[in-house]
Parts: structure tokens; sequence; C-alpha cells
């Protein structure tokens, strides 16, 4: 094995595509696969490998259009309203039902309507009609050899109508592309198994596999490879007896896979590429042995995931003559200042609502660990190479991962995020399928400062004022001076110290908790602001509180400190603690109260979400929550 | 059965959708279908059953974040640029790979690229680090307990990841609908069947079960029942059997079908509907037998694939939690004056094409026997109850059957068709998969007259005049004054008598067709032109032509009535004559154009167009076909 260092080159995401593209045409690779015949009924979605053209005429004969008598036109030249003309029955005249063959000599039909019959068997007629009236003429839809269906056409329903209406039972349709998935990473186990302390879940192998189905693909995944060459090697060898028309290679995130990756592809091949410069995704490798192509794909799943959203799905889609998906796209104004890498081609998953009429799009977080953001996400944003970022207010374009009706009936909550949120999330959503609430947690005072900017429709909201003993309305006037609200409780909740298991450390009241490492919540975080008011009802200063600077975003983030042992404890949520198995000291109870400003009151989203808030069923549900009363839920707090 | 008369009723499509509600509300089958469990790479599409929590957090542990070595970030505090640090190596501070673990009593990671090693074993770092810099926090993707995806959300290939990713190898989905078809008319046979005359192909069934599968159900199709109402009647019951959340009736074209499906749905269930307001698509029923629905389908396709779109498709998603997919909608202006019936939502489906930056929508062929019309259809245009229609140049909404980018890149002519404008399209496509042709057949003066109002990109036209001997320029001229255009020879054309085979009348010259069933052209068609024309060059009278006044609209249309014995002969293209097994009595051979205007030319499509045209390639395979030369095909028509 060679040991240049081509790790990471940051190859442009273009000139690795050509790559790939150039090293394809060479190997005779490039083109669409060639045909298979399937049967009508296997067909929709599959790409047709060759024009159609119609085998029968459809109608194949001249038929009746109706239900009614079969006439030659020219025999009814004289009828008239006030002389009707008469036609034998079953000579010059002749029955037919919609759809029966027109019977010789005849060229039109008459509705039964217009007709009356004697005794003697004789029809009459009381205006003449023209050649081929209410006639379905031979060939009307579809004529022999005509080209019903182009090549490279992806079937519809109708399209399968179409094919077997001019005489095909089976249609040549492109091969489905196949790929072989082969997973690599010593710390990485099946979904099926429980991963131990130092084991990750392996799980990109079905986001690419069910990316390739989506594109119109095979993928089989072989089992997880080590962090060993000579593994590697044999899976790509077993790969390649399988002539695939690609392999993947997923890298584990410990180090080495990418190495035993390119390492491999060197030996048995040609390594194109080795690095590309997207942000996430950084390093994609892309090789060739013989003439099957191999792609390196990025651990980290939002890489992954990108990977095969950008280099793998428009691969398999090219390979049945379809062009890449286009999504939808629109224009939406950041929220944010958004700060690009200028050297990478940059891709953004964010949140999209519309709120006073316009698209607002707010960036999820950027780890490329994070597999919740592409979850969350309702659209992609993409920052070209060379260009720095965006301003706060400026528009960008966004592909969407929903549709634009879907963003539109979403309710975006910013501010603090009770998880009871996602309760009432799925009752709005049981309630209308259509309805989404999105909740972005920045905080209670975030959350006020959202709705200022009109980034949101409403924000979640506990902020207590010792000074007048009350929730949020003093914070409502000191940041929203000029926004008239209205504030709707959403629950009362228990907040204390989350604490570990036993509590080992004996904690049963707040001065306990000198000396012990705390876990604290972010500044502007009401249950900060709480906790500052508690130290300072009990005289605690803040600096006698070690960790009181170790920050977590979350109630659930806080428990989960104090579970792994970071923290001794944490304020927070009894229901976080409960989730967690963890001990709880109850300290107050504090009303949790959703701040909607009045101009957005009446939307029908907004009255759709204050319904079921309000709704007997929610109620009863987010009151039998451990740590929550619901009887204030759905009232209105008077300023 | 009870012989009351309420087939048609027309009942408003939304009276008709409240109805049959009522009734599954009455049934208690209204609401979603209860969840069943299904392994994670089977579940994309599928819809969740309820809200699904994160089992696991992820990651589990707090880990390497990047390639280096675990500290704790309190013995960095003092290491500076100038005053190295060192730690050591095993004991404080350790080696960890991405995705390692965090040794205890470490809180950060240093990149690998920045700290040096001695030779005694210690680490030298030259700058403090923060508390858990470098490393993925326990939890930071997903806490355990967290709702991770709402219920009724269609899942995607990122949340299969997700689900895996905190510890779900399963989730719980919407069981599939399951819906059972029976096609029913006594004139169908199967697609694998060849039709006699008088029997028709059944592939309603394909068209249904294919919308019901796209939307997400399951559909088994049975036997066709004939014109029998016990043979329906025990169908359904073996349908009953198995117990579907929905039956389908699909009624053949033939008379009495309708009412036997009516008629068995009284005898074992409630009728809700018979007829509903729609266009095309009146003849619908609804009924209910028990607890299960049942739909009658229309047995013309145009209006069987209308139904399944307007009210099977929506039952099946609204089965799983989904509200009905929403197509895109783009405004359009239409380039005909269209009529609706007052009393019924019209439907019509439309060509779409971009002329000028404008959209322009070309109702395609109404009659609801022409499935083509639905194949080649880019769009929907609803004109609601109680509108009279649409006016030429009045903007109407199209839902869209074809991305609009698609729409975007196709080439719309119009006017004349020659049959190899297909063959372009194939080469265009296999150039460039997003370009396509769409032709309309305007005839060749009809074509021109779509130019200067703007309908189309270019047009096709053979129009001889015997004054100049020339082609087209003359006419070009007459109804394009204002718009410079330029002429591109498309193809060299033989065209004749198309003759029965064995040329049964012995017709030798063009005089020989006195006294005989001719079959004409429409009026503005290039043929009919030439026609005339050599009438005039042979003195006769178009009086003296019997027939004269039957016309068709394609050279293919002539052949089929030529095949079907309608008419003695035709005038048309060698290559229409051989596609359908006739004879053919060669005359003359004549030019056919492209036209296109000037402003046109520049763009990218028409620049495709062109290229492919004047490919070697395609005009090798051009002049390989009966009846055609290609050696001026590509060229340019000097004014």
């Amino acid at each position: 094995m060679s040991k240049r260092h081509i790790y990471l080159e940051d190859v442009p995401l273009d000139e690795a595509r050509a790559k790939l593209q150039a090293a394809l045409l060479a190997a005779g690779r490039l083109g669409p696969l060639p045909g298979e015949s399937v049967l009508l009924d296997r067909a929709l979605g599959r790409v047709t490998a060759a024009p159609v053209r119609a085998k029968l005429s459809s109608p194949h004969y001249h038929c009746a259009a109706m239900d009614g008598y079969a006439v030659a036109a020219a025999d009814t030249r004289d009828a008239r309203e006030t002389q009707a003309i008469s036609l034998r029955l079953g000579r010059e005249a002749q029955a037919v039902n919609t759809g029966d063959p027109l019977p010789e000599n005849t060229d039109a039909v008459i509705m039964i309507e217009h007709v009356n019959q004697t005794d003697d068997g004789r029809l009459l007629i009381y205006a003449s009609v023209a050649p081929w009236q209410h006639v379905r003429l031979m060939g009307e839809d579809m004529v022999t050899t005509e080209t019903v269906l182009q090549v490279n056409h992806q079937l519809r329903p109708v399209d399968l109508g179409a094919l077997a209406g001019c005489g095909h039972a089976t249609v040549m349709v492109r091969r489905k592309p196949r790929v072989a998935i082969i997973p690599t990473g010593g710390e990485l186990v099946p979904p099926d198994r429980r991963p131990e302390r130092g084991q990750l879940i392996e799980f990109n192998s079905l986001i690419l596999g069910a990316q390739i189905r989506e594109a119109g693909g095979e993928a089989t995944t072989s089992e997880i490879v080590g962090d060993s060459l000579a593994g590697l090697r044999s899976a790509l060898q077993e790969a390649l007896d399988a002539a695939p028309d690609l392999i993947l290679v997923l890298s584990g995130s410990s180090a080495g896979s990418h190495d035993f990756t390119a390492g491999a592809i060197e030996e048995l091949g040609d390594l194109l590429v080795h690095g590309i410069a997207v942000r996430p995704g950084h390093p994609v490798i892309m090789g060739m042995i013989g003439t099957t192509p191999i792609i390196g794909v990025p651990g980290y799943p939002v890489s992954a995931a990108l990977t095969g959203e950008l280099l793998i799905a428009p691969l398999i889609r090219a390979w049945q003559g379809l062009s890449p998906a286009e999504p939808a796209t629109v224009e939406a104004v950041s929220t944010r200042k958004i700060v690009s890498p200028i050297g990478d081609d940059d891709f953004l998953r964010v949140a999209l609502a519309e709120i006073d009429g316009r698209l607002r799009a707010t960036p999820l977080q950027r780890g490329a660990g994070v597999i919740t953001s592409l979850v969350q996400a309702d659209g992609l944003a993409h920052i070209p190479r060379f260009h720095e970022g965006v301003d706060r207010g400026e528009a960008m374009r966004v592909s969407l991962y929903r549709s634009l009706s879907q963003i539109k009936s979403t309710i975006m909550v910013m501010g603090s995020h009770d998880p009871m949120l996602d309760l009432l999330a799925t009752h709005l959503r049981l309630f209308s399928a259509a309805r989404r609430i999105v909740s972005v947690n920045l905080g209670s005072i975030g959350g006020l400062i959202a709705l200022r900017r009109g980034e949101a429709h409403l924000a979640g909201s506990h902020l207590f004022d010792p000074a007048t003993a009350s929730y949020n309305l003093s914070f409502i006037r000191k940041y929203l001076p000029n926004e008239p609200c209205q504030l709707v409780t959403f629950a009362q909740r228990e907040q204390g110290l989350i604490l570990p298991p036993g509590n080992p450390r004996g904690i049963s009241e707040i001065s306990d908790i000198r000396g012990l490492r705390y876990v604290n919540r972010q500044r502007g975080a009401g249950t900060r602001v709480l906790f500052d008011h508690l130290l300072d009802q009990h005289g605690i200063a803040s600096h006698e509180i070690t960790g009181y600077a170790h920050e977590e975003y979350t109630h659930l983030g806080v428990a989960a400190a104090v579970a792994d042992g970071i923290g001794d404890c944490g304020m927070g949520l009894r229901s976080a603690a409960e989730a967690m198995g963890l001990d709880f000291l109850g300290l107050t109870w504090e009303r949790f109260d959703l701040v909607i400003p009045r101009r957005a009151l009446e939307t029908t989203s907004l009255q759709a979400l204050l319904t079921v808030l309000r709704s007997a069923d929610f109620k009863r549900e987010l009151g039998a929550q451990s740590g929550y009363r619901s009887d204030e839920t759905g009232q209105v707090v008077e300023a």
C-alpha cells in the first residue's frame, strides 16, 4: 500500500462529479442500463428503456360511444322533428351498447333517448344525424405503430393503462441499478443489538439503502467489517463477485476507517478523489476497481445522508436515464447570520415557517453527527463556494424537504421548550393531519426576542419576576413593548433538583448543593432565572456553586449530565428526572405560558392549536403526566 | 331489487365525499388504521402510527468528536504558545479516536495536530482548552424519552436512520389499506389476451391498482366479471370475505354494468350516491355493504383515473393518517376558449409550455375514452361548478402532473405532426434526459397561427405554394408578417395514396380515384393543400371526389380508415401506409420544415433540438425510414 497522503484533497463538488463521470465513461458504465421486460402490474415507477409504440389501435374497431341504435347516417337525411322516418329494427337500425362494434353498413349511433319504437319493430327517428355521430373511431385514442411513451419515461399509473390499452402486457424498463453497501468500523453494531459503552449503532446503511431504493435502485448491505484492511479487502472482493453497479463503503467514525477504504481502493484499483470541498461531508472517497465505481461515504450521519443525496441518488437516477430529482425550491429569509467556509459548498439544514406572509429560514444545528437536524429540516440551503455566508434578514434559496403547503401549516414555536409541547403536537396532528408544531429551543428570553423579530408564531416562556411575583408579564413588557400579546397558560410544572438515583449526596434542600458539581442551564433560560431567584432567596452567591458555568440547553440535557456523573445535581423538571430514572427533589411549581402576538391569534393555525390545547382529551393526558398540572391549561392570563 | 331510478343524480363532488365520510364514521371506519410493527429496512414510505420516543440517547456516552488526546480541561489552564505544559501519556492524557468513549476524569479532546509528543511519553500542549471541546456529549443528538418522530409521519430515509440511532429496530406504522378491485363487463379481456372485434382490453384495474399502491395501499384484482348480477354478487361476497378496507367495482363501458353495480349494492347494503357532478367521471357509485365501503368506478379510462385521483387515493391516504397529496400548482394562460358545463366540477387535462416567459396551457382532447390525453397531460385544470369556462388568454390554476422544471424544458411543437418528430424526441431525450418535445397536431396552417399567437416554440409545416413552386415561405409571409422566422428543413417525405392491401381497385394514378370513397385530411393540413394542388393539376374538381368531406386529423388516421374499409384510399405518407400493412402509390416527395421564430432560436432548448436534428446519428436513422430522405435535414432554408 502506497503511503501518499491524499487524504482530504478538497476537490470541489463539480470536479469530483466530473472525475467520476470520466472514469465511468472510460469503463463504459456511464450511460443508462440495459432494459428488462416486466409485467405491467410490476412496472409502476420503472423507467422505459425504449420508446413504446402501440401494438394495437385503441379502440381497435369502430364502436358505439353511447347506448342506442346504429344506423347509416345517409338513411336519416330526411328525418325532421315533424316528419319522422322509420327504419326496420335489426336491418337498417341495430341496437348497440356502448363499446359494441359498429355493425356493417352503419356509421352513426342515435341515443336511445332520441327514438321511439313502433309495435311492428320499426324505429322512429326525428332528426338527421351526421356520419360518425356517437362513434368512437378505430384508433381515436392510439393508432398501431404510434409512439405512446418516450424512452427514459418514469411510468405512472395512467401510463400502465395506456400500455395495456394498446396491446402490451409487458414493458421494457431499465434494469434497476444494484448497489452493494459495506459498513465498516470496529465500534459499530447493527440496530437490533443494544450497544455497549464505546459501541455505536450502525444506521447509515439504512439511510443510504432507503435513498437508493427511493431513487429506483436496489441495495444489499453486507455484515459490518471491523477495522481491518484484510476484512475490508475480502468484503470488497465478495461485493465485486456479485457484479453490482456501485459499491459503497461506509466508514465508521473511528479513526483509521477512511485510510482503510482509500488504501483498499488504491490496492485493488484506482483512487480518484479523497476529500470533497463540501460541508458537511468532507471525507468522501471515489474510486474504481476495474469497471466498478466505489464511493467511500463519511461516517457522520448528516454527511452520509448528504453524500447520498448529492452524489449517489443522482447516479442511480442517471443509470435509469433520469435527470437528478429536482426538489421544489423557495426563497426564504434567514433569521440568523450564517458564516460559511469560503472554500466549501456549504449545505445547511433549515426549519421553515411562514410568518407575516414571508417564509423564514432558521438554520438547525450544524454538527454532522446530529441526525435529528435532518429529521427536523424542512429544507436545505446551499451556500456555494466562494460565498462567505448569509446575513440575518437576507433571502436565500432553499430546496424543500416537505411540501410548501405542509410548511405553510407549520406553527413555529421558539423559546423555552417544554417536553409536553410534543404531546400537544401529537394531539394537533391527530386533530388535523397537515398541522405541525416545530419547536426551536432558545430559552424563554430567546423566544421573546424571536417574537420581536417576527421569527416565530408564538413563544414558550416561564420567566418568574420576584419583584411582581408573577410569570412572564413584566418580561413581555420589557422585551416586546410594541407587540400586543395574549398570554395563554400551557401548564403548571414541578421544578426541582435532578439527582443521581438514590440521592447519594443526601440533598434535601437547595442549600445542600454548596460545594457539589451543579449542572446549570444556559443564560436566558427560565429555569436559570428560577434557580438564580432560589439562590437569592437562600442567600447563596453564584460563585459558591461549582459548575455554575456548565451550561446545558434542555431539561433532558441536565438530566443526562447527572445520569452520566458529569454533575451531582441540576435544576429541572420532575418529568426529565423520571424519564432518565433519576431521583428528584421538588422545590416549586411554576407556570409555563404560551406568548401569542395578537396579530397571529386569529389565524386558522393558531385557532386550531388553541382548540386542541383547550380540549378535554389533551388536558386530561397532560394532567396525568408526572410533574404537570393542567387545571389552568388554555386559560388566558389577564395582563 | 328495487327499481328506483337514481342513476346519475348529479351529486356535487364535495357532497358525495361528505356522504361517504358520514357513512364511514357511522361504521367506525373513518379514522386512520391501527398500527403494525415492521423492520426499519421495510418501513420507507410507511406512516407512523404513534409518536416515536428515543429508547437510547445518541450518542449514549460522551465521546471524542476528533482523533486526538483526551485530557481534563483544567489541567491545561496554564498552557501558552510560548510555554507548553506537559501531561503524562496514558495517565493525564489518553489517545482517543473519533467515537471513542471519553476516559474517566477527562472532559476535552485536543486534536492530534495541536500537540507534540516527547521521547519519554509526555504530551506537550500549547494552548488551554475549554471543557467539552471536541466532545460529543451524551444525548447531543437525541435524549432517551425525547419524541423523535411525530404520529402520522411518512418515513423518509433519514427518519429510518434516526430511529435506529435511538435504539429502535422496528417501528409501529399504519397498516396498509387493502383494496379489492372487481372489474366487470362482458366485453373485457385481460391485457395478456389479444382482443377480438367487440372485445376491449381491461386496464382500469391496472391504473387504479397503481394509484392505490402509489398512495400507500395494497390492491388485489379479481377475475373479470361478465354482465351478470349473480356473477357480481358472488364476486362481491368473495371480496367481502377477505375483509378489505374498500371494494372497487370497475364497470365496463357496456350498458347495464352500472345498473348491475348499483343493484348489487342496494341488494346487499346501502347505495349512498349514484352519479357525481364531475366531468369526466359522472357515473360514480358509492355505497356501503355492512361496514365496508364500495365505490363503483366508471368504465371510460379518463373517468376511472380521475375517480382514483379525486376520491380513492385521498381515502387511502386518510386511512394512513395523511392528508390528501397536494400537487404543486401553477398559474397558466389558456391558449383556447374553454366552455364548461355549469353544473359540474370540470377537470381538464392540459399541455403546458413556457413561451416568452409565460406558462401556456393547451387543453387536450376531452373524450373520456382518450387515455393518451392523461398520458400526455402536464397538468389538470379544475373549472369549479357554477363557472362557465375560461376565455382564451385567461389565467387558470393548473395542478402539475410533472415537475415545473420538466415543463420548462419542454419544447412545444404545434402544426403538422410528422411521425418522425417522435424519433427526434427520442434522440433529444437520450441527448439530454430532461428535454421533451410535445407535438400538438393542428395542421400546418394551424401551426403558423399558433406561432403568431405565441402558443408554440416552433411549428411543423409542409405547405406547398404552386404559385411560387416553393414550400412554406409564402405562407409564413402571409400568416406571420411581423414575426421573423428561420425555416429549418426536417425531412423530405414521400406522399401518395394509401390503399388497401393488394390495391383491389387497381389504382395507378390520381385520376383513378374518381367515384371511390376517398378519406380526406382536415382543412389547413399540408397534405390537403397538396391533394388540392394535385386535383387541380389533373383537372379534377373536389365535388367529383366522394368522401372529400370525411376529415381525418393524421396520416395514421387516414391509414386506419383505409385499413378498416371506411374508405377506398386516402392521401398520406408512405410510412403511415407501411405501418398499417397497406399498399401505397407514391405520387410526390415534399419538404417538411420546422418554422422557428428568431427570438426562440437562441434558447438552450432550441439549440439542443437543432444539435440533435443535425447529428449524424439522427440523420442516419431518419434517412433509413421508408419514405424519408434526410440529406437536407437541418439545413436552413434561405428566404
